[in-house]
């Protein structure tokens, strides 16, 4: 049912920008709304939530922007399908787990999503490659305009955007930023940059989340605080910090390269080693290993081309990813076609550069 | 001092032979013997370990077999050099600790050596790669006669060659083979080939000896009785467990590769790409790749000449050769240097071909 959607390939989130920034691999920018006169997704009625569905596609099918998109009922999708959107971040997993009434739009070429029935009704995100919080929020806008144009939000004048969880109200913003951090994690400052954050309102999780685990050492760093301040207030205070952790980030990786640059050219390498020769590798080692990858082009040793094809493979090595093409398949089959994935494209690329 | 020993290029040990058999390493024959009218060396006084070592000297410096090999006083030779000769198995670790009045003679080819004033006055052994015990008793036979016409033994018609410690007493006689036992070892049988080993009276050790471990999958098997059987017959009996043993390894990887081939390519194919890519590797690390190396040979993967290859990086990539020629370096620079010596040797060499 997806094949359209897969098949595309003018989609940004798999290309990967030849000038993207090092340290941040993506941002996203959603926006919780609400319909008037409707109770919130948990509490509401199959009836209510199929009657959301169609007001708000018919919406969206309305807008030219939107005319050459994808539109998904969630029980109308497979598993692998639901597991693979999660994958691009096109869907929350808690999407996955809802049923009849919910379901999502997914612009053509996949920058820009709509969940309906999730959590709240409406649930508009914008994702780019690279760090541009402010062209994402006057794109988000500008589609939250469009659509409430056509639907009539819950707001408050006192609270704002209403939601179905306090921790969503007043802007309904959440940016999050997916930031690759292997220089503080292996100069193992990473905790510290935790707690900091943290401190400052942030919250930061692992790939997928909530509770998911920082494989390949990226880290989804997101505001916490969407009420009393403004969209502009929150994204430039959450830039601030963001920038700050980039310079950290940017120094681990010059004083580790300094203290222990053999230590880092021995990480980097063999994972380069393992990448061209293994022929079995999870999705979670895969990882990993891409991390050095991308860390070998940041720091000059491979050519700033291949920093796309190490994005590229962080999203198409995951387990819905390589299962697809393949239909249904044992994990130990998926764990092999992986590393021949893996194999194929390692092997082309040029010997590491250390002498730059 | 030891410099012209190790620079010696006609080495049989470092060399390997390119039609050695897979599975067995290389085979060794000692013979412990004592001299009429001392004391066993622990109780022997300096001035008497002093007089026996001059002898033996002098006996070996008498016959032209052994006119081109190398005499060392225990007590000259830095730690360095011990540690040398112990990875190449010339010495024990034993005679490294003795003082004054115990000495090493090592033939030119390094594959026959005799250790003097160790546990017994005199330890014969022979050396040579591959499996053939009885080829090697009629050298070390012919030099221990030798040896024996100018050097009065303590024998005794009941009870055979008199040593220091009863398990060597009769024929003195300890044969040990060094094994490649890398299937048993994934396959996890390894253990239950060991207790078997131990009920038919072998001993079963690691690389160095007793209580080393069996880093590269490689195990030493010996005899334990020297009494109450001739020469002959402790020859043949360990010839034939060996035998079975050897069987079961080939057995072992056949089945490993018709049931889990790809598990076995991933490991000997990352195996290579570690080390044609690590900066810094242990050598429990470099031994461990190495076997699978010594396997690939021996399955096809690589052609038979890397096997020589192979055999030499197992004693060149030990602490004492790699620190041998760069005087006093850290342990962290031996590291680097091992890694940058398997990387050179192991770049050079075609992809494995898993097509046979």
């Amino acid at each position: 049912m997806i094949e359209n959607l897969i098949s595309k390939s003018n989609a940004q989130l798999t290309k990967g920008f030849l000038k993207s920034s090092p340290v941040v691999l993506s941002s996203r920018l959603r926006l919780a709304r609400n319909l008037n006169g409707f109770v919130f997704p948990s509490k509401a009625s199959s009836a209510d939530k199929s009657e959301i569905l169609n007001k708000v596609e018919k919406s969206l099918s309305d807008k030219p922007n939107f005319k050459k998109g994808f539109f998904y009922k969630i029980n109308t999708l497979s598993d692998l399908e639901k597991r693979l959107l999660v994958e691009r971040h096109l869907i929350s997993r808690e999407l996955c787990e809802m049923n009849e009434g919910s379901g999502v739009f997914i612009s053509s070429n996949q920058d820009f999503s709509v969940m309906i029935n999730e959590e709240d009704h409406i649930r508009l995100q914008c994702i780019k490659n690279g760090f541009n919080l402010n062209a994402l929020w006057k794109t988000v806008n500008r589609f939250d305009d469009l659509m409430e144009a056509s639907l009539p939000y819950s707001f408050s004048k006192e609270l704002g955007y209403l939601t179905a969880c306090p921790t969503n109200l007043g802007t309904g913003l959440r940016a999050s930023v997916m930031m690759h951090l292997p220089g503080l994690f292996i100069s193992e400052n990473i905790d510290k940059v935790i707690r900091a954050s943290n401190q400052l309102g942030l919250a930061v999780r692992g790939l997928f989340g909530e509770g998911s685990e920082a494989s390949g050492h990226i880290y989804q760093i997101s505001n916490q605080q969407t009420l009393g301040e403004t969209e502009g207030e929150i994204l430039s205070r959450l830039g601030g910090v963001l920038k700050n952790i980039i310079e950290h980030e940017l120094n681990a990786r010059q004083n580790y390269f300094a203290d222990k640059k053999v230590v880092l050219l021995d990480k980097i390498s063999r994972a380069l080693g393992i990448l061209r020769n293994a022929h079995v590798m999870s999705s979670e080692e895969a990882m990993d290993h891409l991390s050095y990858m991308r860390l070998a082009v940041d720091l000059g040793f491979l050519a700033d081309e291949y920093r796309a094809l190490v994005d590229y493979l962080f999203i198409q090595t995951q387990p819905g990813h390589i299962q697809f093409p393949e239909g249904s398949i044992s994990v130990e089959l998926r764990d092999e076609k992986r590393a021949q994935k893996l194999r194929e494209n390692f092997r082309k690329i040029p010997p590491l550069n250390f002498d730059n």
